[in-house]
């Protein structure tokens, strides 16, 4: 798989960006779109999408734009999207349910390959195409089926422990919800993905209250 | 409210960063934190940490560091999260029901009045402490309670509209989950705050193929 140590974070967090807006325009029908209709939609320009797909080998071909399918391809497989690989997740509850439920992990690289949680109450309920399994299976399974990314929907106390532990079970990626920055003990092993709903949440109601007139 | 339209937004979003490792350190009961201290908890400089906070007029103090309540209650106002605005929920599937389960709106500086979605099968079963409504409700809910912000959890058809019509009802903060960039006819009257699940799930599926030795 192709590799690109030399590419910035900025630039390598808006290819997702691009690989969605080209997907939606391949479902629309569009075969060909001109760097300046695609930077439009986009809201960026089109230097500035031409220089990030140079980082990648450049797509654009000068006076013809972009062919939809084959940009979105390109980034597909930038994004190792095409290439699934296996995918856990620890924490069934609300959260946690509607991540399973709600997200396409296979549009996204992913396959889900189980559900963990602590709570005995929850082992063996079925959520769409899995069993909620115990917390204690997590390492005979890690062992038996090698999952590479985890999604951790559990609480912050004790995110940290388990992370440590998946990574020497060979989980090499984090999708963490826990409400804190998850700092592993082996750094250079594994890379870690934090949403914090709550910092979204926070920053848009600073913003509303800089809308508001006083 | 005070008003700081000069602060740039990557100064902005790191606010609500400092503010949840200074409510963790407060529930530990730390007093006091050296500027040093505080930016290796939070990985930033010390320097790049009192440059963010002078933009807001700077709080702490040469050879103490900082007061954490005092700085998480200083940081706290500039968020407005003291300033309780009432919010709406739109879409009641898995991840809008695990939006009003999981989320404390109160914590960030909101109030959730109301819980709305298109499906009549839906309306009236209870979430916490809500009913959910049918969205036919919705114009003479606002016009009655006034929500300010809207959480959007609802399928990225058709969310430009209720978000436009929203506006025209006094809706000034939409939080988009709908897997569109919501782009809104009035664009002065109201902030954006999306969230991508599936852009951090694609950036993550990325760094994990870049760390894979082929």
């Amino acid at each position: 798989m192709p590799k690109y140590p030399h590419v910035s974070a900025s630039v390598t967090r808006r290819l997702p960006r691009y690989y969605r807006y080209l997907s939606a325009l391949e479902k629309q029908g569009a075969e060909r779109i001109s760097s300046k209709e695609f930077a439009n939609l986009i809201n960026l320009t089109a230097s500035q999408i031409r220089q990030d797909l140079n980082c990648f080998g450049g797509f654009g071909q000068q006076g013809y734009g972009y062919n939809v399918s084959a940009l979105r391809g390109e980034i597909g497989r930038i994004l190792a999207l095409d290439n699934k690989i296996p995918a856990i997740l620890l924490g069934a509850g609300n959260l946690g349910l509607a991540i399973a439920n709600h997200m396409d992990f296979e549009q996204h690289g992913l396959t889900l390959i189980g559900i963990f949680d602590k709570s005995p109450g929850l082992t063996g309920k079925r959520i769409r195409d899995w069993h909620i399994r115990a917390i204690d299976e997590l390492q005979n399974f890690c062992g038996e089926y090698k999952p590479k990314i985890a999604a951790l929907c559990i609480p912050a106390e004790g995110a940290v422990e388990v992370a440590d532990d998946l990574v020497k079970w060979g989980v090499t990626g984090f999708w963490n919800f826990s409400q804190c920055d998850l700092s592993l003990s082996e750094k250079d092993k594994a890379v870690v993905e934090n949403v914090h709903l709550g910092d979204s949440l926070m920053t848009l109601r600073y913003y509303v209250n800089q809308l508001e007139t006083d």
